[in-house]
Order: structure tokens, then sequence, then C-alpha cells
């Protein structure tokens, strides 16, 4: 049966940027929201626009039918899912977690486990496209879990994707944001070391992804990042720390599955450098700050670079 | 002065499948032609037209105002335009050989340096778009060279380009198409590992395809060589020995310039495993199959697959 705004209470822990962005969504939509976050200020947009708050996880859950996840690491989806004063202390029987952060393929699949030894139920439902996808509720999101709760939390995703793909089983959804990861790194990678090359062949860069980004080199990676590098705007679009958190994730699901991916291994180690410079606080654009530094050359800044 | 079809007679040397193609546009256009290939019976088509054919290199520029070269190795190139029966020794003066070939950089500089002593022009013009993009007149072209000698070609480039981009002196063009091989293998990589990565996770590949193509993880690699891993179609849309060559002269250029790219490194020492295993005939999207054997395991075909 699909969850209906008049009869469905939502529950949200986690309001940082994205879970305050979809979360707002979810409200505009008509459901009833709940909300609790570590730090309550971050949540007082929500408050404003009639959510109601709750001292913790287990109280949120208390008055929720779906309770949707979206903190930071692995170790705070434990905690607010399955610890002390988490939300299966109370949720009630049939009762749907959806877990959103990007975290441990395994952990997604030991937690549903736990869930459904109890009549309860946790999907994981990673999310990409960033804070702008949050924003205007485009995001793409990725779901593995019980094809039943899978059902029923649809419509709710639906107030903030465009995009909803369901795998089969718990810890699906978390593989195929990996994966995602994966293909990302490698690619920023091969973004960064043309740059590094045109610039010492004294190619104007400008020129140089003009002639490059419309053909086979193309990728979001250079429609999207090469020209923030650029410019020198290492804004944080993503945080280096979170990628950090995610490729370290995915070598660590490679390690378990003994699947060898050597491309991974080395975008993670260039992505950890950064974070041993202390750039770990920057955009994942900085990883041309890694290959500046083994190759001693900077590149030039445009400050009046546009994309085409 | 920009060349006029009437008076500028073209030569063209390498009628293979891009040079055909190519060639087929300028006499389109209504330029007269002298054309010369290793194997005479791969230039008919081109006869058929209307196309003289000359019985070498230095037949071919006693009567040509530019001549154009669309060979295999900078060996060739080398031999074509400066060996004993090469272009040079018969081009009249002010004359202008157009490399279409990827070569190497340092090459093109040189045999630039060479012509122009005797003042002649050698302009290196390496493209990109593949034998659809010759087919339809729409490739993408990188110039270095004489600026003067540059503007006067562009004419005959603009027959079979949708974008010329020129950059400053001998060898950039070749550069550029360097910092673009080097983008596209390590994209590849990361496209290759994602598959790898969600298969042994046991997802449905057509699905995480959907998923991940339209967001961060989106490249030309994902939309047009993805599908075609999942359908196991390996055919050549460009040999994977012709990649070898190009991340080659890629890695010998960045000695040269001291540049250290290790994505790079690695992307070319698993195509050139390809070659240990027989496989470089197959087009550049085998690289798939690299993957599969350091991780003992094959993706499944779906012989149903159509691109989204």
């Amino acid at each position: 049966m699909p969850a209906s705004p008049a009869k469905t209470a939502i529950g949200w822990i986690g309001t940082g940027v994205m879970g305050r962005n979809m979360a707002t969504h979810v409200i505009q939509a008509g459901y009833p929201l709940t909300v609790y976050n570590r730090t309550k200020s971050k949540a007082q947009p929500l408050l404003d626009l009639g959510a109601r708050y709750a001292d913790s996880p287990a109280e949120v859950a208390a008055v929720s039918d779906i309770v949707f996840t979206m903190v930071g690491y692995p170790s705070d989806v434990r905690e607010v899912i399955s610890g002390t004063d988490g939300v299966l202390s109370t949720l009630k029987e049939g009762g749907i977690v959806v877990d959103l952060t990007t975290s441990e393929p395994g952990l997604a699949a030991e937690l549903a486990a736990l869930a459904a030894a109890r009549g309860r139920f946790v999907v994981d439902a990673p999310v990409t496209g960033g804070d702008i996808g949050a924003k205007k509720g485009t995001l793409s999101i990725m779901v593995g879990g019980d094809k039943k709760a899978v059902d029923e939390v649809k419509p709710v995703l639906d107030c903030f994707a465009s995009t909803v793909t369901v795998f089969a089983g718990p810890g699906t959804g978390q593989h195929c944001k990996m994966a995602n990861q994966i293909t990302i790194a490698t690619s920023m990678l091969g973004m960064c070391e043309g740059l590094v090359y045109a610039h010492a062949a004294g190619l104007d860069l400008e020129s140089y992804l003009g002639a490059i980004a419309g053909g086979g080199a193309g990728s979001f990676s250079v429609q999207s990042y090469a020209p923030r590098i650029l410019k020198r705007d290492m804004e944080p679009g993503f945080y280096v720390e979170h990628f950090v958190k995610d490729l370290g994730i995915a070598l660590e699901a490679c390690k378990q599955m003994r699947v060898s991916l050597p491309g991974l291994a080395l975008a993670q180690q260039l992505y950890v450098s950064l974070c041993a410079c202390g750039d770990e606080r920057l955009g994942t654009q900085a990883l041309i700050k890694s290959l500046e530094r083994i190759n001693g050359r900077t590149l030039p800044t445009k400050s009046t670079f546009s994309a085409w």
C-alpha cells in the first residue's frame, strides 16, 4: 500500500545541508514530520516550516511510521539506528527505517537482518546529486532492501528524487553507490592528469578543455570540475574527507569480496594525500593539488574562465 | 590568404578508414585531389570520385599545394614526410604538410623545424571523433604549427571538422591529443572498475548503469562503451593496439617533460596486458577483459541490452 501524506508520519534524523533540503520537500508534500539532529539549531528551518522536534532518535521513532536517517559515518548510522537510544528501540512493528547515508554495504545488511528479526525494516538508500540535487528535489537514489518496504517508502522518496533505482536485497543500494564513487574517483583522476599534462606542454588550458570536452574524453568531471580548477575554486560541492570515507568503504568492500581494483586504490591514496596535507575540507576537485605536489608545479589561475 | 577550391591542389597520403572518409569531404568540397596509399586498392573509392593517383609521397607533393598525411605510427610519419621519397623532397616552396596522424609531439616539432629551414611548413593536426566523425565530417581537430600556415589550411580542415582548436606552435596539437588520450584512458578504467565492483556485489548491471549514467559518474565512456561491454561487443571503434601506441607516446612525452602521471601509467599497463593476451585488435572497451582477468571472473552478457 503506497504511503499517503494524510496518514504516514515521517521521522527525520540528521538535518545537515543534505538532510534539511530533502526533508523540506517531504514537509511541502504534506507529510507530518518529526525531526532530530545532534545540533538542534540546524533543524530550525524545518521547525519553522511546521516540523516537530524530538530529543532523540528513539523519540522520533516512537511517533513515526517511516524514519529517514542522513548522518555522517557508518558509526553514526549504527548508533542512531541500533544504539541504546536508537530508532529500533521504539519503532512500532512494521515500521521502516530508510538510511540515506552513504555507508557500509555490510552494515546495511546487518541492520536489515536485525530489524527483520523484530518485524521491522531497514532499507539502504544512498543518494547522488549533491546539495543542488537535494535543493531541487532531483536526487538519484539507489535503493536496497525488502521489496514490500521499498514499495511503501517509494512515494516519499519521490518527493526529493527524480530517479529511484531499486536493487535486490539489503546493502545493494550502498553497493551501487560505491561503484558510482569508484567510477567518479578514477574519472576525476583522468581529468586532473590531462590538465597537468596540458599545462606542462604549454597549452592554453581553456582552449584545451574546449577541444576535448565534447568528445571521448568528456565527462561530468571535465564539464563541472575542470572549470572550477582553472578558476582555482576549491570550494566543496563534496568534501574531500567525505570522499575519502566513501573510497575507504569501497576498498574494504573490495577486500571482503576479494575484488582487485587498482585504479580505485591509486585514486584513494591520492585523495588520502590531500588529507595528509590538510586539504580535507576542500572539494573533491582539489585532487589537482595532489598531482601538482607530486609534479612540483602549480596550474595557473584563470580568474576569467567561464564554462563553455 | 584562405585556400580556394579553384586554385588549391590537395595531396592526400594514407587512405585507411579515417583518411579515406576525410578526403572524401575534401573532394566533395571541390578541391582537386591527388592520393597515395601503401595499399593502392584502399584508395579506389577516392579515385572513383575523381581523385588522381600518384606512385609515392614525393609524386603527390610535386603536384600539390597542401599535403595531408594520415598514416599509422611515428615511424611512418617520418618516412612519408622526411624520407628519401617523402613529401619534403618535392614540395614547392611555401607548401604545407598537415599531419593528421596521432604521433609524437617531439617529432612534430622536429619536422616543422626541418621544413621551416627549407621554406616549407609542417603542421600537426591530430583528430578525435573516430570513424563516425570522419564519415559525418564532424571531427574535432587539434592544431599546432606556424600561424600563417594554419590559417591557410583552416578552410580545408573545415571540410571534415566541426571543431578546429589552434594552439601555439609546432607539436602543441599532438600534445593536446595526448592529454585527451590520458583523460580517456583513466576514465575508461573508472568505468570498467565500477562495472567489475557492481557485478561482484551482485547488482543488475543494466539498472546500475541507469542509476549512475546521468550523475557525477557520467562520461562518454559510461554512455558509449559500458553498453557495448554489457552486450559483450568488443568490436573496434578504436583498436587497443593504436591506443597502446598513443599512451606510449604520452608516457614518453611525460618522461621528457619530467611529468609524473600515475593514473596514465596504470591504465597504460592494463592496456599493454591486453596486447600480452592477444587482444590488441579489439576495441578500447576491451579494457574490461584485463580487469576480469586480474579478478578471475567474467561479466555476464546481456544480449538484449540497449542504451537508455
